[in-house]
């Protein structure tokens, strides 16, 4: 199934797929109380039992014409989870960078995005100024389907319950401003009563990642029973029309299951929680790449396309505001 | 006020303090329905008027036996808002590293940890031995009060809702392992349709920063009302009594209005919102630095006291577990 939170005619909406260009609101399907708010978090928390009432419901009124239909192309796209309890992104999860890295982790290295920087499908990424160069990062997000903690790799697709379209966006611009070259203070290993100082690089990810609308999500959530191999789905993006990466989700790093482990032995991951799984952003034979498509020079929209889980598509504007003093004197 | 979310007797309460170690819930206030489900963030979104009106009614109510005192020792308390849409924090915002420093940025830089990574006053700090060494980091935090996008410095202390206290605990070991030194791409300015390759560090902060109870927040949220400046307050920190942190807001090289005005005009900030400040972490004269409370060989509890906003303690506990299999092959 693929579900949708949109608004369409003064209601907010869960909704899925009819037909191609239809959508019916979950809230009118029998055994559902007319009119109850319904949120994708309450649809998550059902699991497995009522997903499969759901489709069981859905097979039953595909031929019945009294449930309304609602045009796709009518409705306003919301994440198709609108208040996730966190966001987790993988860095650098693409074997296409393995040549770029001159040291790296083995393992998953993650980031947060918040809430505040989701948008829908065809809702506009808004691209000021002074955020200078913004790139897009095509990428497949995990929905999670429960309380998950310390879930083995061979087990973590359980805690899985659909896949979505994520567009990591990334002000590279901000990424190299927000870096501190420093003396970090560690306890000594083999006297901690003394400290010793360290050379350190760190970076802060709040801005180049979690700017408003940085983070484009859906059109839908798409069951996971759909998706017979995360690892191996065909990633494409454009910007303005021009193809800038051609990929696949084989060539991360770190498989889905492996992400989710990783992660769940850290941090506990929620239903509703996102997990996008990194940047396929391998260019296609003499093509341009991602690092071409700077939102402040390229005009959108960015189209991406994963197999299995749709189009995700959103214009760019740029906004005429100038950084506020920010500055008490 | 002070405005706790605790547990007491089976039931989640928001309650504020009425005298020295006696709580009494707001949901039992006049004028509320007794019994109805009551969230710091319905109080947050009340605004002044609401504020007014609770303290009104508490001056009432003083000297009103008849409402039940709730011992504030039997409560188990919760972070005082359970699920703020984000948690941002500020790095290295404190003077005393400003000579650490052989670059870094002229602004704010912040990072996010996730809602899951929070845990109220007295509840465990849970430390894992494969999680390396871990500190804690003392900090005053803001609670904002609505939404607040693009605000000015000289206006952001109206976004503010009230303070508290926020352990921002580091994972240093991790923080360590989770760096990645390579080439990044970037359009070429001169001519965005090529590009070129520039060496850089990045690090990310998911796991070091956003572990599970690695965000002790509360006791409770002190509103603003009662904080003439929050950028004088004196705060302390001691681990298993020793104390490792002697220092004052003042010191901070961004003060609490500048900190939320830059903030806002990247990320639109919602009630209930957490923007941490930064770490006080001076040590007194002579004395040991949080650099040398490392959770894995020095024992808890680690109690923080911030002028105006009371203290939090939390017991620091070792858990008995490995890092388990999160490759599949």
């Amino acid at each position: 199934m693929k579900l949708a939170t949109v608004y369409y005619r003064g209601r907010d909406l869960v909704a899925t797929e009819i037909a191609p260009g239809e959508l019916v609101a979950l809230a009118s399907l029998p055994g559902r109380q007319p009119g109850a708010p319904l949120d994708m978090l309450d649809i998550i928390a059902g699991g497995e039992p009522l997903k499969e009432a759901l489709r069981t419901s859905l097979d039953k009124i595909r031929g019945d014409e009294s449930v309304a239909r609602i045009p796709a192309a009518e409705v306003r796209w919301y994440p198709p989870v609108r208040r996730p309890s966190k966001i987790c992104a993988v860095a650098m999860n693409n074997s296409s960078s393995n040549e770029r890295k001159i040291s790296a982790p083995d393992h998953p290295a993650f980031f947060l995005k918040p809430l505040s920087c989701l948008v829908g499908h065809r809702e506009p990424i808004r691209i000021r100024r002074y955020y200078g160069s913004v790139h897009p990062e095509p990428e497949l997000a995990v929905i999670i389907g429960r309380v998950t903690r310390d879930v083995p790799a061979t087990s973590a697709l359980d805690a899985v319950y659909g896949y979505t379209i994520f567009n990591d966006i990334t002000g590279n611009g901000m990424r190299a401003e927000d870096r501190f070259h420093y003396w970090a203070v560690y306890a000594k290993k083999d006297n901690p009563n003394e400290t010793e100082r360290v050379e350190q690089h760190l970076s802060y990810a709040g801005r180049y990642k979690g700017t408003d609308t940085f983070g484009a999500m859906g059109p839908w959530l798409v069951t996971k029973d759909e998706i017979a191999n995360p690892d191996d789905l065909m990633v494409t993006c454009k910007v303005g029309g021009e193809l800038i990466a051609e990929d696949s989700t084989r060539y991360y790093n770190y498989k889905v299951a492996e992400v989710v482990s990783f992660i769940s032995q850290f941090q506990t991951l929620l239903p509703g929680d996102v997990v996008s799984l990194g940047t396929a952003f391998k260019p296609g034979q003499g093509r341009k790449s991602i690092h071409h498509a700077n939102f402040q020079t390229v005009a959108g929209p960015v189209e991406i396309a994963i197999e299995g889980l749709g189009t995700q598509e959103n214009p760019v504007v740029i906004e005429d505001k100038e950084l506020g003093a920010w500055r008490l004197s």
